[in-house]
């Protein structure tokens, strides 16, 4: 939003408000028929009025986004780079990145990358399945804080790498066990749902009963 | 599946058939109350029987698991270890790793990382949520291979990251664009499912409309 208020304010006429907003919401389809009537319920939108924005303007923009559903926030467009830095654009980058390595090996074939997909690759997939042209606009507006997270990201994966190569299983354990705190704070929030996998819709069993040889009854 | 081969071989009794077997499926959640009879419909398992294995005990196996809907692969514990070290063992690596950046930053507090965590952050929490104890003990079994994948993983996100610092479009794009088809043939070959989001559940809209002051009908 940083690169957006700078490039808008020389062309912004005399009193129009210019109050960018961020409704933190959406799937990884685009346009306007990937929407749906709860898509900003319970979501959080973000505005980013810059310094000296009139107080009526935010709040008019606050009540249109609170009559779709969402919950609003406000904050400076520097903090909100930083904030979506790491709640988006890097997980964006690291799904990108990720999915094209597993694409690129030469040692296991795509279709066995597709096929064993469910031990937790396809989750990447979803996100890597995002709009290209959005996403390549997104990385060049928000380079600094994107570079900046990386650096974080990148110190921290050395970390866990070297506890690896170690054998240090205690690093690695006590790693482990701090992330799940993570998930399950946001699933009391309301941010995601708590049924496992994502609630994602099974295979139904087939509609013949397989045999069951194994079965207590035998 | 190597490193387990080479600790069982010196314990097996003779006439004892020891064919490892790892059912690709799952959710974050572990132990028995976590199953459910669709479990394996349609997801892979994964034979690894060492060399001059019973070719009779190998197809009892793989009939047991097919019995539970599972669709069965063989491959050597070599192959195995690498397919596994990209489609799951790399994953959760990533996953964990930031996740734990995103809860040590000092610039944005942990209720903001909650909070906006639908913009993609909070798809690699489940993820990151998975058994601590399992995980441990997954990267040290297969630290060759997982450190083989991290050095590709490495080197793609250097070029990533360097398209980013040149503002290098085109390398954006181009990669972007490449990894939307791996999740199509995902979801073609049903290994995963084609509603957005993973068919997760929305937040319902509220009982009582919303006020419409901008509806077509006014």
């Amino acid at each position: 939003k940083g690169a957006i208020l700078r490039d808008m304010a020389p062309h912004l006429p005399a009193g129009v408000h210019f109050v960018p907003a961020h409704p933190v919401a959406g799937t990884e389809n685009s346009g306007p028929d990937a929407g749906f009537a709860e898509l900003f319920v319970e979501r959080w939108c973000i505005l980013t009025p810059p310094s000296g924005a009139e107080p009526a303007a935010v709040e008019r923009l606050a009540a249109f986004w609170r009559l779709l559903g969402a919950k609003v926030e406000i904050m400076s467009a520097e903090h909100h780079d930083l904030v979506l830095g790491i709640t988006s654009h890097l997980p964006h980058l690291i799904a990108y990145t990720i999915v094209g390595t597993a694409d690129e090996l030469s040692q296991v074939t795509r279709s066995e990358v597709l096929q064993f997909s469910a031990g937790g690759f396809r989750d990447f997939t979803r996100i890597a399945a995002s709009d290209p042209t959005m996403w390549r606009d997104v990385f060049l507006a928000n380079k600094e804080a994107v570079l900046e997270m990386l650096g974080r990201f990148n110190e921290d994966l050395a970390t866990l790498t070297r506890a690896i190569r170690r054998g240090d299983g205690e690093t690695l354990f006590n790693q482990f066990s701090r992330t799940r705190a993570i998930r399950r704070a946001i699933v009391e929030i309301g941010q995601d749902s708590a049924a496992p996998d994502f609630g994602r819709p099974h295979p139904e069993l087939p509609d013949v009963p397989l045999p069951r040889p194994y079965a207590a009854e035998d």
